[in-house]
This record gives C-alpha cells, sequence and structure tokens, in this order.
C-alpha cells in the first residue's frame, strides 16, 4: 500500500507507525472493485464537462495513431498498492479510449513489449535491468524506453507509488497532447512535498464560497452516502499531481473532530487514498474545549496537548495516512491562542506535535488580522497584519508546521502584491495559498483565468535571499532549506457536472495542480495544454479558448478594480457586484480610502501605514516612490489625487474611465471570440459557455457603469471622452409610463441606472412600463436592464406595439436577494423592425420577494 | 377560418353548410395565443431531432446572409383566418430563427417593403395591383416579387389558406437551403386534393406498428390532457403540405363515436385546424349496431343509415371541419358488408351519403382478403383479392369515397409490384396508401429510406389509359378525371422527442409529404432537400447523408427478402426479425412456396394463380414470362427451382448468398460511412443515428446467417463461396464449458448460430460460459452474439483471463419475448490483446424472463 506519510516521513526523518495489515486488505480490494467498473464504464455521453481534462477521446490524427500503433499490449504492475493498481487500470483506460485497445494486466514481465509501472524497489527486485541513477524526490518519476529482454519497454519507474499513478498519468497526457510516447527518458519531480487542495465545505452540504453546486463530500450533517464523485475528484486531483485535501471549511465544524464523524471520515480517506491523495481537516483550535469536555483550550495546557494527541490516535487508527490539520485561528470571529495570550506557534506546535509521530502535518493560515479596525486612523492597515504577527515568530513553528500565506496580503482581491510574508520566514516552512474558487474573480460567472495573476505572484522576486528569491523557491521551501513547503488551493469543488459550475473555470483547476507541480510552467503553455486537453485538437478552438483565457484576468480586473485598488465589490455581501462604498467606513480593512480629491491607501514608509517597509529594500525602494511604483498597484501602495499622471500618461481618474470601457468591450470580445468556435465545440459545452459569457458582458457593463458612475460622482471630473454618466439611448424604467409599477431607491446607488429602479409591488400581479420609440426606422436591439434575484423567478415580457417579441423568465441564481450589483442584468432583444411611434412595453410579473425588477431599456445599433 | 372542407367542396361542386361565427372567433382567438408563445419560444436546445425539418437555425453563410439582408421588415397577413394568422407568425419565427431578426406583423400594407400573405380574393380586396392570372387548385400557392406602390414586395397569394401557410413553408424552406427568395415567381398546386396520413393509435395509448414511443393523441382510454405534440405535429405536417389526419388505429374502437369522445376529438381538431390538418378518424362499419344501439348494421337498412346521418350531424356541430372517415372492413377479422351479404361499395356509400352535406370524405380500404385461405391449394393467392373484389365495384362508389389501395398486392412488404387494382378503377376514386412507419422494413430500427421504393411504383406505368399511365397519374384522379384522390401515409409518430423513434427514419415521413404534393421529384432531390433541412449545409454531411439514404432501401433488401419473394420476416409476430416458415403453411396467405427444389409463387396466368392477369396486357405480358420478368419480382411471379439462372447470370441460390453477404456488408459500410460525420453533426444526434446503425450491422447479420442458413438447409446447395454455414472464428456458446448454463433449442432453427442458444435457468442468479483461445497472439476483436428481449435486462460481463474487458446490460427493447430472430444482437468488443491459452468467459445474469440467453462468441481480426 502507499502510504504518502511515510515516504515524506523519510524526507523528514519522521518516525512513524504502522497501519494494519487487514486495513490495507480491504481499501485493496474496494479499489480493485471500484476500478475493474470504472474501466468498462467509459460512457458514450455527450459533452457535459464531467470528464474535464481526462476525456480520453479517440484519437483521429492518422500520422499520432500510426505512431501510437507500435505501443506495447501489456501493461505490467509490479507494485501491489491500491495505488499502483490504480495507475495500471488507469493506463488500461486512457489506451481503451484513446486508442480503442484494451492492454492485458500483468503484475509480472511478460515475453514481449510491455509498458511497465513500478517503483525503483520493485524494479530492483524484479531486475530487468534497469538502472535509476540520480534518485527521484518522493512523487517524481521516470519515463524511460529501453529494451528489456530484447522487447522494447516503457518504464514507469518512481520514488514511490504516487509517483507510479503521476507517470501514468504523463504518459496519458502526452497522448491525448498528441506528443510521442516511443522514445522518452524523462524525469520529472514536484517542486514541493506539500500540493494540497482545501475545499470550504460545511456539514449541511453547503459550500462557503463554492460555485459548483453542493458539497460531494457532506449533506444533510454527515457524509455523503454516495462517494462516487469524491472518487472521481481524487481522480481529477492525482491526474495533476495533487496529493492531500481537506474537505472541510476553514471556519470548522468541531463536531467533525468526534467519534461518529471519524468513522464517516474514514470512507472519504479510503476513497482518496487510491489515487494518492491524503485526507486532511480543517480544525478548529478551541476543539478541547468546545466538543473535548476541557474547560479551555490554552494550547500550553498539558490536557489540551493530551487531548489532542488523544485525538489524532484515534484518527490514526480509522485514518493511517490522515493527513493533518489545516488550522484558521483569532481570524474573522473564530477563537485563537490570543484567548490565553498564546501565539499561532503555540497553537500550530501543540496540534503539530500530536501529529508527529503519526507523520501528519498543520498548515496554519497566516491569514490573521482584526477585522475591527478603526477605519478612522489612517495609520491602520489590515495588510501589514500577516507579518506583523508571524515574522516575529519565525524559527517558533515545529517541523511539522507550515504556515499558510495568501498570495496577497489582503484576501484573493483581483490584484495584490505578492505577501511580504514570503520573504519574512527564514526558520519556518510555508506554503502559498491560491484561490482557486474565484470568490473575488468572477465567482466563475466572469471567466478569469487565474493562472497568469498566481505566475506573477510566483515569479515575483523578494529579494528574501537577495536578488534570484522568487515567491515560487521561497515555498517549495528551496531558499532557506526547509524540509516542508508548498502550494494550498482553495478548490471547492461541487456537484455540478462540470465541477465548478463553469466549463472554463476548470482551467484554474487544472493550473493550479500543474504550477504545484512545475511552477515553472508559463501561462500559456498551460491554457494549450488544457485546452487541447478538454476540447481537442483543432487548432482554431486551441488558439482562440488560450488567448480567451490568458486574456481573461485582465479583462475582468479591467472593469472590476482599476489600480490596485481592490475588488470594488460589495465586501460586506456575496463579494460578487460592484459594491463601492462598502469598503469603506467599516473595521474590515478593505479600504480604498477614497474622498473627492483622491484615492488609494497611503502605504509608504515615509508618510503612511509603513507596509511596504516589510518588504526588502530592494522591493520596497520601488513601491515606497511614485516614480518606480508600477501603475498596477499604484492605489495599493499610494494615496493619489484622481489627477496624479500614471506611468501611461493618463490620469487616474481617466484611466478608471477608459478601462472600465476598454473591459466592457473586452467581455463582449470573449462573446464574439467564442461565437467563432460554434461547431468546432460540442453543442452542449459550446452553448453553456456561450450563456456564461453572454451574461458576463451583460454584467461587465453593469460594473463599469457602476464604478463610472461612482468615480464621476465622487471626484466631479468628468470623462474626457464623454461616456460616463452618459446614455443617450436609454431610458430609464422610472421614467417610463408605469402601469403598476413603483419607483425604488437601489442600495448602492451606483448600481442602478439613474440609481433607481421600479417594481411590481402591493401584491400586483402584473405590472407594465411602456415608453414611445422616436429613433430612425430600422434594425435594432432591445436592452432590457433588470434585476434577477435569488428570491423569485419573475416573468418579463416585452412587446413592440402589439407584438410579443421576447418573454423570459428571471430564473438564475445570482446572489442577491434584492435589486443592486449582483443582481443586475439583462436581455439583449436583437433584430427587431422599429418605426418611429412605436410603443415598447415592459411586461413584468413577480414572484416570490423578487418584485419585476426593471432598470432600464436601451435601444442600440 | 379557413375551411378546406368548404375548398373541397367548391371542386366537387357540393353542397355545404356554414360554421357558427362563434366557433371561427374562438378558435381565432385560441390560435392567437398559442402561436405567439410559439414564436418567443424557440429553445437554445440541442439537436435532439424534436424540431426535425424545421430546425430554422442561423443562417451563417455570408453570401446568403448577405443575400437575405435586404428582406422585408415587416410581414403583412391579408386574411383573418387562424391559418393566415400561423402562417404570419411561422414565417416570423423561421426569419427569427433563421435571419435573427423579428419581422413587423401587419393586416394591412404598409409604406414599405414587405412580405405580404394572402389569398387571392383577399388580394383582389386590398388591390395592390396583383394580376393572378391562371387560378390555382386549392391549396396552391403563387410566390412573386414585385413591386407595390414603389416597394419591392414578396406576395405569397394563394387559393386559399392552406395555400397561404404552405407558400410560407416554401419560403422559409427557400431560405433555410440557401436558396433566393429575392426576385420569385413560382406557382406550386399540389397533385392531389387527398395527403393524409393515417396514425394507427389506440385509446390506451399504444400505437400498433408505431415504433417512436406512445400516442401523442391518447393516453388511458382517453384523448390525451396536454396536446402540445399535436400541435406540433400539425406543423410538421402543414410545413410539407399535409391536410389530413386519421388519429386512430384502423382496427377501430367505435366508443370513439360516442358522444363523451366526440367532445374530447373537438379538442384534437382545435389543435389541428391552424395548421390546416383536418381531423379524421377510422370508423368500424359495425358501430351502429356495437355502439349505435341497432341490431344491425347492415348498410342497406334504413336505420343504419339515419344513424350514420345522425352521428355526422352529430360530429360536424363539434368539429365543423372533419375529414371523414377511414375504413377497414371485412379485413383480418374486422367486420364488414360481408356479413350481410353487402358490398364494399354498399358500406361506403352508407357513410359517404351521411357526410356528404358536410363535406366529409370516406377513405375504404381495399386492404380485403380472407386470411383462412386454404395453403394447399396452389391457385389460392391473396394478392388477388383487392382486384377480385374492388374491380367488379368499379363505379358503384359514390363521389366522395375514395378507395384507399396498398402500393403493392400483399402488405407493404420490401418489395411489391404496384397494385394492379390502380389500373383496376376507372370510376372510382382512389388513393394509394403508402407505410411510412416501417413495419416490414426494420421499424425504424434499420434504416431504410423508402423514397426510392415509392417511387418505383408511383412512376410504374400500368398502361391503364393507354402507354403513359404511371401509378401517380392515377390515384390523383388525372388518367381518368376523378374530382377526389391522392395519397395517404401510414405515419405513426409518437412522443418519442425525435417523433418516429429514428432520426433518420425521419425522411420518409418528409418524403411522403413532398411526394403527395409532388410525384414527381425524384428521391435524390428529396434525399438532398431533407438532409440539408435536418443537418445542414456542410457538403460532406449532405452528401454522405444522402447516399446513405439512397442506398439504405436496397440494402436493407438485399438481407431480408430476395428477388420480390416478400420480407422474410416472422410475418405471425412482430413482422420484425427473420422467421423463414412462418410465411408457409397457414392461411395469411404470405407464401413463399419454398420446397427442395425451388421457391417462389406461381402468379402466371398460362400455370399459375392468374394474378398477372390483373394487369393490362403491356404489363402482364413483361411478368408473365421468365425471359422478361425482371429478377427483383421473379419470385413473386413465378416459382423457379433454386438452379435457376437470373438475368444477373447467377442461379438464384447463389443470389440469395450472395445479396445476403453484400446487404450485411452494405449495413456494415453504413457504420463506416456515418463514422466520417463525426464532428459534422451535432454530438446527441451523431451518437444516437450511430447506435442505431451499430445495431443494424449486426441485426443484418442475424438476417444473413438465418436466411443463408434457411436455404441451405432447405436446398441442400452450398454457396459457391463458402460461407453459408461455416463459421471458423466462432465458438458456439452450448459448445463453451458451461457453468450453470443449459443448452436450449431456438425457434425457428435459423435464427441461432447452431440452432441452439443457452440460457441460466432454474433460478440460478449467474452462469458463465468459456473457452481456451487458441489463435494467434495479436489485436482481436471479440464479439459475442446474444438475445435481448423485452422481458428482462439480463447483465453480461466478458473476461479475458482474470480481466474484466466488458460488461453491459441486455437492456434495449427489441420486438420479442424469446431469444430468436427479432431478440438476436450482438455486442462487439474490440481492440483485445489475446494470447493463445487465454481463458475467454462470459458472465451472464438473468433478469426477468430474460435468461440471459447466449448464442455464440467469434473472434474476429
Amino acid at each position: 500500500m502507499l502510504r504518502f506519510v511515510r515516504e515524506m516521513k523519510a524526507s523528514l526523518s519522521l518516525p512513524g507507525n504502522r497501519s494494519t495489515p487487514s486495513l490495507c486488505r480491504r481499501t485493496h480490494r474496494a479499489a480493485l472493485l471500484m476500478v475493474m467498473i470504472a474501466v468498462v464504464s467509459i460512457p458514450v455521453q455527450g459533452e457535459d464537462g464531467h470528464e474535464a481534462w481526462l476525456r480520453y477521446t479517440p484519437v483521429h490524427d492518422a500520422a499520432v495513431q500510426q505512431r501510437l500503433a507500435a505501443l506495447p499490449a501489456v501493461v505490467v504492475r509490479l507494485n501491489e498498492s491500491p495505488v499502483s493498481t490504480v495507475a495500471q487500470q488507469e493506463m488500461i483506460r486512457g489506451i481503451r479510449g484513446m486508442l480503442g485497445q484494451t492492454l492485458r494486466a500483468e503484475t509480472r514481465l511478460p515475453d514481449e513489449s510491455a509498458i511497465v509501472l513500478g517503483t525503483y524497489a520493485a524494479f530492483e527486485k524484479a531486475n530487468p535491468g534497469l538502472r535509476p541513477a540520480p534518485t527521484l524526490k518522493p512523487d517524481g518519476y521516470w519515463l524511460k524506453s529501453m529494451p528489456i529482454h530484447g522487447h522494447p519497454t516503457l518504464l514507469v519507474a518512481a520514488s514511490n507509488d504516487r509517483g507510479v499513478l503521476y507517470g501514468t498519468f504523463a504518459i496519458l497526457r502526452k497522448i491525448a497532447l498528441g506528443e510521442s510516447v516511443s522514445a522518452l527518458d524523462e524525469r520529472e519531480e514536484p517542486s514541493a512535498p506539500v500540493r494540497w487542495v482545501n475545499q470550504w465545505d460545511n456539514l449541511d452540504g453547503t459550500i462557503e464560497r463554492g460555485y459548483g453546486g453542493r458539497s460531494i463530500f457532506f449533506e444533510g450533517g454527515q457524509v455523503a452516502e454516495d462517494l462516487t464523485r469524491v472518487r472521481e475528484y481524487g481522480r481529477l486531483l492525482a491526474s495533476i499531481g495533487i496529493n492531500g485535501c481537506t474537505i472541510n471549511n476553514v471556519n470548522a465544524d468541531s463536531r467533525l473532530l468526534t467519534a461518529p464523524y471519524l468513522r464517516q471520515l474514514a470512507r472519504i480517506a479510503d476513497t482518496f487514498r487510491p489515487w494518492g491523495v491524503r485526507l486532511a481537516l480543517a480544525a478548529d483550535v478551541s476543539s478541547p474545549k468546545s466538543v473535548g469536555g476541557l474547560d479551555t483550550f490554552d494550547p500550553l495546557d498539558p490536557r489540551v496537548a493530551q487531548w489532542w494527541k488523544d485525538k489524532a490516535g484515534e484518527l490514526y487508527a480509522s485514518i493511517p495516512d490522515f493527513g493533518g490539520f489545516l488550522v484558521k485561528a483569532d481570524s474573522e470571529g473564530r477563537l485563537g491562542p490570543s484567548v490565553y495570550g498564546r501565539t499561532p506557534a503555540d497553537a500550530a506546535n501543540v496540534i503539530a506535535r500530536a501529529l508527529w509521530p503519526h507523520g501528519g502535518i498543520v498548515l496554519y493560515r497566516a491569514f490573521v488580522y482584526n477585522h475591527h479596525l478603526d477605519w478612522r486612523n489612517l495609520k491602520n492597515d489590515r495588510a501589514r497584519a500577516a507579518y506583523d504577527i508571524f515574522h516575529p515568530l519565525d524559527g517558533r513553528f515545529d517541523q511539522n508546521v507550515v504556515v499558510q500565506i495568501k498570495n496577497g496580503p489582503i484576501d484573493f482581491q483581483v490584484r495584490e502584491p505578492a505577501s511580504p510574508l514570503f520573504g519574512g520566514l527564514e526558520r519556518t516552512n510555508e506554503a502559498i495559498e491560491l484561490q482557486i474558487t474565484q470568490e473575488y474573480t468572477g465567482q466563475q460567472r466572469h471567466l478569469c483565468f487565474l493562472v497568469p495573476m498566481w505566475k506573477e505572484v510566483l515569479d515575483f522576486d523578494l529579494h528574501a535571499d537577495g536578488e534570484g528569491t522568487p515567491v515560487r523557491d521561497l515555498v517549495a521551501g528551496r531558499t532557506f532549506h526547509r524540509p516542508l513547503g508548498g502550494f494550498v488551493g482553495v478548490s471547492n469543488v461541487g456537484r455540478d457536472t462540470n465541477w465548478l459550475g463553469s466549463h472554463l473555470a476548470m482551467a484554474n483547476l487544472y493550473g493550479f495542480g500543474r504550477l504545484a507541480w512545475n511552477p515553472c510552467l508559463t501561462s500559456p503553455q498551460i491554457a494549450e495544454e488544457w485546452t487541447r486537453l478538454t476540447f481537442g485538437e483543432d487548432p482554431t478552438v486551441v488558439e482562440t479558448v488560450s488567448d480567451m483565457l490568458l486574456g481573461s484576468w485582465r479583462i475582468y480586473e479591467s472593469y472590476t478594480g482599476p489600480l490596485g485598488v481592490g475588488t470594488l465589490t460589495d465586501i460586506l455581501g456575496s463579494h460578487y457586484g460592484p459594491g463601492i462604498e462598502s469598503a469603506e467606513y467599516n473595521g474590515w480593512g478593505q479600504w480604498i480610502r477614497a474622498d473627492s480629491q483622491g484615492i488609494g491607501i497611503d502605504r509608504t514608509v515615509a508618510a503612511g501605514t509603513g507596509y511596504i517597509g516589510q518588504y526588502c529594500p530592494a522591493v520596497a525602494k520601488v513601491y515606497e516612490s511614485l516614480a518606480t511604483c508600477p501603475d498596477d498597484l499604484l492605489l495599493f501602495m499610494h494615496h493619489v489625487p484622481f489627477t496624479h499622471s500614471l506611468h501611461s500618461g493618463k490620469t487616474v481618474i481617466q484611466h478608471v474611465y477608459d478601462s472600465h470601457y476598454e473591459g466592457a468591450l473586452g467581455a463582449e470580445e470573449l462573446v464574439r471570440k467564442w461565437k467563432a468556435l460554434q461547431g468546432r465545440v460540442d453543442g452542449q459545452r459550446y452553448g453553456e459557455v456561450l450563456s456564461g459569457i453572454v451574461y458576463q458582458a451583460g454584467a461587465a457593463e453593469v460594473w463599469r457603469d457602476a464604478v463610472c458612475n461612482w468615480f464621476l460622482h465622487e471626484s466631479g471630473i468628468p470623462d474626457a471622452q464623454g461616456r460616463a454618466g452618459h446614455f443617450p439611448n436609454r431610458i430609464e424604467a422610472e421614467a417610463m409610463e408605469l402601469g403598476g409599477y413603483e419607483a425604488v431607491q437601489v442600495t448602492p446607488w451606483e448600481t442602478a441606472s439613474g440609481g433607481k429602479a421600479i417594481e411590481c409591488l402591493n401584491g400586483r400581479q402584473r405590472c407594465t412600463a411602456h415608453f414611445n420609440y422616436h429613433g430612425p426606422a430600422g434594425w435594432h436591439d432591445l436592452i432590457v436592464g433588470y434585476f434577477d434575484q435569488n428570491n423569485g423567478v419573475s416573468r418579463f415580457a416585452a412587446y413592440v406595439g402589439d407584438r410579443l417579441v421576447d418573454q423570459w423568465a428571471a430564473g438564475d441564481h445570482l446572489p442577491s436577494q434584492k435589486p443592486d450589483g449582483s443582481s443586475a442584468t439583462r436581455r439583449v432583444i436583437d433584430g427587431l423592425a422599429l418605426r418611429p411611434g412605436d410603443d415598447i412595453r415592459i411586461e413584468g410579473t413577480p414572484d416570490g420577494e423578487e418584485y419585476a425588477p426593471l432598470d432600464y431599456v436601451e435601444i442600440a445599433n
């Protein structure tokens, strides 16, 4: 049986224990059965995204086919473990899907050509003459073509079982990408030992900041009965080299640590195990008190230490390869060591010591800050918190603790500088926490390929050990020779068929895994690889989708958060639509510090919060000076007047206007690009992606208008191009002739055109709003701005004269229960022949607490 | 309101009555509402076949787009009727779908370019300067581009409202086909007034010989609550010019004529009416007795005449445009006038006279024969029956009676000569009955495009009025100047999303309608037109699908019924799989007259049944002589020795062997052709069609082997090519090592390989059959022959050694409850690496009364 625990320990020289052989056998049998069914149940199904990048569709290219015709007919597995068995079956499944051949599964070298999977140890035992020269890091593999007993043989030789599986996926990926696998000699090692995902799933089946449906792990307060999706998720994760997964919300429910749940959790661990994915949990440090029967959770109290020790023993008895705990403490209302005047190091170590004998680790989140900061004090700065708290503790964390640091100092905003804490820990293991789930970056409703953003951070040189210290080397433990470290991605997949609720968003999960394995891969490499695996080899598709992905972050940034000011969203609510002032005047510290003269937080050492001083001098120098601070981070680092001139030559305020109009156009352009792929992409995914980006293009206009209106109002400086605040073709709903509809104020005001909407209130069955068209005769589009809340499904109908020209239901589930920037959306009714004098009428039928809210009608073309 | 009754009467100079204006208004409003919803509910859905050939997908071709950009923005409807309203809305819907523009709907000529829809009368009233020179037959239309008040205008001018609708569909079809609509001057008239479909639906929701799911008209003994599919069916029918539909089984349930049902039927009529489709019913001539309270149904009894008169009055009160009755009498156990010694003319006329004042008609089926014929008498001949019975009655049918004659003298066999009765009625209206539902031609599971078969009959010159009397002119009433006549298609669509249970089978429904309108259209024209409308403009797709369609009848014939012998199916059961001797030794008269020396029915005048004498001498001469009788009909007309030499030079027996092997290869070839369209056809339809033809290719082998085995056994003459009866790579299930399985005899013997199968009987949970592979090492396919009955879902698993290589469920619903030629099918497990000594094992798990029946395993490649 494969034991990552053990291997990691080996590299850490930690002590360990042995799991009972009976358990091994049990899981082994379960895995076998499971996998055999998987082999033959490859469905002839539509492309619904469920298979993600592991589609294994038939190879059509004749040249590739011919090259692959020489592949061996036998796949040998030299090891006995479930992971090796899964690897062998995956090879059979993949070859079956792509080449239509069912390989023979053997456990000994046959007298013919073969693919042979095995650990170095197993190869040594089988003695085929393989000389694995330099040893590989755990999880690494070597793909090697060589003759064995005169037969051409393809070896997947690995440091451990997990490496065998990863090497298998690597070969299948090569085949899927049309690459040759006939003369291989490739060694691959992961950049770091920790390559985990975090899921923020709640026991009731919801997922905090999850946008792909309900939990695959929990339902109704229990571990789900059917763990099929967990098995499939394990496979997806393994295919990109992920070796651990915490499955519950970082705002952890301590009940999970009680005996009834531990038995249930073992089922999940059993399901993940054949894929080399270790189960881990988010834990609440107050558990010894809240569920443990103690009257304290003081980490320095020996009873608390004993409690964690006992809990670890209990856990490892049923989950022998348990990965460890993820801890969020003293953060956003969670209890923490500060209750007892203890440090995060105290809290982390007491748990780490309990896990140590079993090979488990603690990931302690550096996301610790005071969310009751006094906003009136201009020296207060949430961005400082992580460094201020953790830097002084450097060296005080145990060897099996990893401090888990978000990429930026705030919270997954659309643009942040690299957290200075990465450079502030030399004697502490660290990991970078990246957010795959798009909390502040469009919640999978907006296309936002995050790999380029992550790359900027990973490649950023913090000069922590002199020039040439990129973040990727720090988190991998390379710079300061740490035994542990790595990558954690908040993934939050759900039960939606396509996992993340969006086909294209899966590029982020894929990209995270690929970067965790090799952070030196480039964004275009990853985008192209994912696109080819996901949509096939058509060069037009590959080029277009890659291009859409690579431009998407910049587009999203352009209409949501200019110049490093942060995502200008409703930070008190859904973190989705625009809600600019929600950032200000409260203790959360995501301030933008705007007034009638200027905007931005002064984080300079000279006059501001001093945050910039947390960077090494070489970096700090660049940020400190307006002359050198890059435009992209200007408002993160400095407070400047709206009239301040950027390096680009534009003023800040004009940049805001321009970038938002460009961003909205860019979103519209995504639609155009995607539409060119009709017929080249299967119908279902084509349609689903199209409907997503068509929505996005509308939402981008909502953002554009909200932000531009707000800045126009705040600064009083007009848009030099005359766009902001001027909508000559727009008829405000509140200005129409209303039948039953009533004008209402929208909050925040900037999220509705004209600050107002109309609603069909007071129990009315149906309301109308109409106006007379005075424009020229011709073909026109009617754009109806309305609000689609998640507490009702209103219906709308549009008439020109007495002709019904469109009707639709506001049946989306946008994250708001009122008309605002999150629920604002639009309907485009194109190709209407309008004539002067036409009566244009919108009819709204309320439902539930959604009162058919309407914002405006715009005549386009 | 459109009244086809009235128009047909006009052309017949029949008297008529007026419907109440209130009814008109009611249906008008209903139609309007219905249609407006239809306009805006064009779904963004996958291609599931539901839209059939009316997909109205966006025009992508830039040249076509540009040409169409000049289309008017207004569609004017000059008439008030529901049919005209539907036409206008259909024009809007079609243009909306294809060009993305919503036309303005007007009822008066605007001061701009327009499409104007109207009857001649309406145009005359609107006075736009149109001079409709020669008058058009009812339902005809004229598409005419001309300026009106200086504006380019496109007119759809028609003889009646239905013509307006047909003209509208014609324009939309032109647009969909990429044809120009800018300078039109086209007159179109239907070939005949009767263009009906028959549905054989039962009140319980089943459909006799229906293969597309349950009834869209009835469920649970009542008219269905939701008639959405009826409305959609009406639209499909209208689009191909069908103007009437009988909705119930010809084996009619008399309850439908009682008051409670009449009210329900009115709902169906209301639903059809806006599409110009008249509701009609199949009626049992014994109704006056069975549900009418009389003690007789003697057509000459005045009480019976009065009963039909009253019934007609009742019917027309609620369905003012009721089409009439379809009668099957004295046929296959149905009661008829023979009970009282009366003739079909008596029976038809008594009903016809009741309908006459209302404008209804009677379609009296000529499918009257004795199904208790003495098979020992070689002079007996079912093929003679229709002519023998109806020819003497020529001139004795009322003017509003149409004798409905099946295309051939037997019963929709895969090949029959044209019925001589078409030429045997000069003073009687006649219609041709064609079977769209593929009863004897593969039941929509086999691809069999019937248009070429129908064309052979329609174009066949019966010399009835001298040379140049094709059947199409006879049934259209053209030859003998009959006022009525036409085309009836047994369609049997059901609730399956794609209507007929098969995407490609819809070409038959389409083709029927197009031929009924214009029987001079060629098969390639129809095939290409349908393909382009159904699958789009990709030339590869158009060419491939057309080619598949056009060759399919010959392929099906090749493996199911050689040389005109009839479909060699189980005629006593499902009429589906092979069951050769079921035709013999019973009273049904579908004999093939086979013995150890020869085969075929001697229908010569000289020595046989004399059937050939029913044809005009010019035709009879050709059939009578072996020297001139075409090979395709040889065994229909003559009894010959197996060694008889065909015109092709082959012996009959070798032709049987050759054609069956060629047919099976042809079916396999269909798979290859279709597979080349992957990626060119949307995923859902691609997959569904593929799975259908892959099944067909297997079923074709079942047919091939059954027929060849039987002929080999019967004739004792070996296949010159050594194929028949020799299966060197096949291992009979009964010859394997069995674990629980038992050998059973299959009936008829020729439908199982070796005459036997194995079943897992006696309540066993699971049985196995295995054998040792002795062939060469290499990549092979395993073909598992098994039986998939409709009374259980057995499961099968296949192993090579201990490797599960495939598993599947026998979950199809083939029309048999036992192992036989209908349930026989196969599973192909391809790409297996076999090595000498491999143990190959099939595991069967019975379910219900299906005992996991297994026939053989074949090693291919």
